[in-house]
């Protein structure tokens, strides 16, 4: 008799960004004339530029001939990538690795939820609250929690409140964790961590043996000089973090997928014999056995990223997207939101007006503005009274939205 | 303190497809002038076809502009892929699909890995021996096993073994089992399977409320018009069957990288408190969860694969190695070795000779003949003494490869 795996049962809705794309469905199949604009699920919307175009079409060349063919490569990507990322995006950070320590993927989503197969079941997980809702969720679905409970907590991971008040950066846990996810930029409040911050946290997990979860999938939208792009810009880091990055939002990727995960050699954990083991050799392991590598043309276009024409290029969409944010920022602020994030970050986290629930100002503002975001309350129960824009939009498309919600707010 | 998966420790040496690549490398470095004929490791060689070619530049031509950018598609892949696969696919088998059934991935070997993900682990399951190492690794490091025996097998898992005596198809297992997997075309023995042989597992699984997984990944090369394309060909499989179905052989993606699995709604397992649950929405929670959908152009190649050109100019590809298979079967059937495969399948098995050991045999075809093949003992105890060569090299490699097992062998 075929047994399911009863802890997806425990999850309480369905993920939170389909659910929001039901209730799009469903107003705009009532509503024909209304036009949406959708700032919500953080989809990008400018084209590839063109150096990431004109290698996209080489690579779909290759596979057209017999001598330039590429077939299996290697799981975890190919070693010109990796080169690339380590030579374009970690030395110039000061940042030290081997191509052994890059695993290209198909997309960071899948790396942040596949990374617990290399974990025991009995690993302490510590999440931010609000949090990017596969963290919380692959950790119920693997059967690491108990049921949640009113609020939404699933019993056994430890939750680490980010508010207005503690200025949306946890405090470190008081009871003792495991596994650490941190987000920075973060999404969804848009916070940025300083060096000083991050060396709290790489100091807590080198003091008890934990392992950082380091997303940084929104570096790039860094643009103070002090802020640290990557975790191993802090000394030790390399011992206890593994870092996600993605080529999603950095470089328009969300169609086309490609992401990577930065295991270094050093960092460890423990066999239930008590001997350390390199988390580096199974996540190779992982790789190997669970997935066949990113796409041949999809990483001759995410190398591209890394060459002189197409770096420029994509800052240049990057300082587009900025450039929303700022206008999102401001003209809220305006209006007289309470606004935070939106600066080094690509999201823009409001406090909802009135203390009115999160969901509600979601059904407000597609029904009466025409808008989407993202209720802050899919991030967490902390996140609840709080709303989240994405700077990802078409520019006319970000005016006018903006220009909707404070004649909505009048 | 971190702890690491233990489950991964069980496993006894490399995945089998690196452990070959390890040891050729090492032979051509030794040896950097000796020409290695590559049959081993079933990766296809031969240029994508002209349509599908042209697809895929369109697609990514799409993601040159903002009115036909693609970001984020749905995560269980486009609807028209779907309806293709469902039109071309399987209604000329008399099979009925909904779109909600189809879920488009990024390869056959991640869903054979992942579909582990939704099923609890006290299930019992069967699998072939030899088998495809995925099937038997992925349940070892999930931990639904315990260490290996001398031989190779692992506590826990029901081996069928598929020997000459029963003509590589295994006898139904005699305990009783939850999931069991079948492949066929067979990767590696090459055997294929009636309907009546089919109709023996479904009924099996109905009557233990089982549930098989098919693999189908080598149906394009099925020419004899009696042998089943689909598992749901035969009456009842859409209550038990969850079928995989890869680009990768059929249509040369081995380094573009598309799937597919189908899961039936009717397909059902039971909860912890008894209750009947729908494989199919367990598996949508996984995919929008886990998974962000495959690269949205080479889902635009995939889709060209379905159209008139492509079809034509796929099957051609398909006749090419067909042709391979032939020439590989009968020659060293003419040299006086005994052969299995290379009939509707892309796989000849043979008996090393003089009762060889497999790895013995690998490295005498290696050094002695330059051909790399692959060890008939990787894939499972029942292998040893076996042998694996591909169909999927260049049509003059193919040809020289046997002129040099001919020679080495007389």
């Amino acid at each position: 008799m075929a047994k399911i795996n009863d802890n997806y049962l425990k999850l309480k809705a369905g993920y939170l960004f389909p659910e929001i794309g039901r209730r799009v469905r469903e107003f705009s199949a009532a509503n024909p004339e209304a036009r949406i604009i959708r700032l919500g699920i953080g989809d990008v919307t400018q084209p590839l530029p063109p150096a990431i175009i004109k290698a996209f079409h080489e690579a779909v060349d290759d596979l057209a001939t017999s001598e330039r063919f590429a077939g299996y490569g290697p799981e975890q990507g190919y070693e010109w990538l990796a080169n690339a990322v380590i030579e374009k995006s970690y030395n110039k950070l000061g940042v030290q690795l081997k191509t052994s320590e890059i695993f290209i993927s198909d997309g960071s989503k899948c790396d942040c939820a596949n990374i617990l197969d290399i974990f025991a079941m009995d690993n302490v997980i510590a999440i931010g609250d609000p949090v990017y809702p596969v963290y919380n969720d692959t950790n119920v679905m693997i059967g690491r929690t108990g049921e949640a409970d009113e609020k939404g907590y699933y019993k056994g991971i430890v939750y680490m409140p980010c508010t207005e008040a503690n200025g949306f950066i946890p405090a470190l846990p008081t009871e003792k964790v495991d596994i650490i996810y941190l987000c920075f930029p973060n999404n969804p409040t848009g916070t940025v961590a300083s060096k000083a911050e991050l060396k709290k946290w790489v100091d807590y997990a080198l003091a008890n043996d934990a392992v950082i979860f380091f997303d940084a999938a929104y570096e790039a939208f860094i643009t103070d000089p002090s802020i640290p792009h990557s975790i191993y810009e802090i000394e030790g880091a390399k011992k206890c973090a593994i870092e996600f990055r993605s080529f999603s939002k950095t470089a328009g990727f969300t169609g086309v997928r490609c992401g990577l995960v930065v295991v270094p050699e050093e960092v460890e954990g423990t066999t239930a014999t008590g001997e350390r083991y390199s988390f580096n050799k199974l996540w190779l392991r992982r790789t190997t056995t669970k997935f066949n590598g990113a796409s041949y043309p999809v990483q001759r276009a995410a190398a591209a990223v890394y060459s002189d024409e197409g770096w420029k290029q994509t800052s240049e969409v990057i300082d587009y997207y900025m450039e929303n944010a700022r206008i999102i920022r401001e003209g809220l602020a305006a209006a007289g939101l309470t606004v935070y994030g939106g600066v080094n970050a690509p999201y823009i986290w409001l406090k909802t007006p009135g203390g009115m629930s999160s969901w509600d100002f979601f059904d407000k503002l597609l029904t009466e503005a025409n808008v989407v975001g993202t209720p802050g309350s899919g991030f967490g129960p902390s996140g609840e009274g709080f709303f989240r824009l994405s700077a990802f939009g078409d520019r006319n498309n970000v005016i006018e939205a903006v220009e909707r919600i404070k004649k909505n707010l009048k």
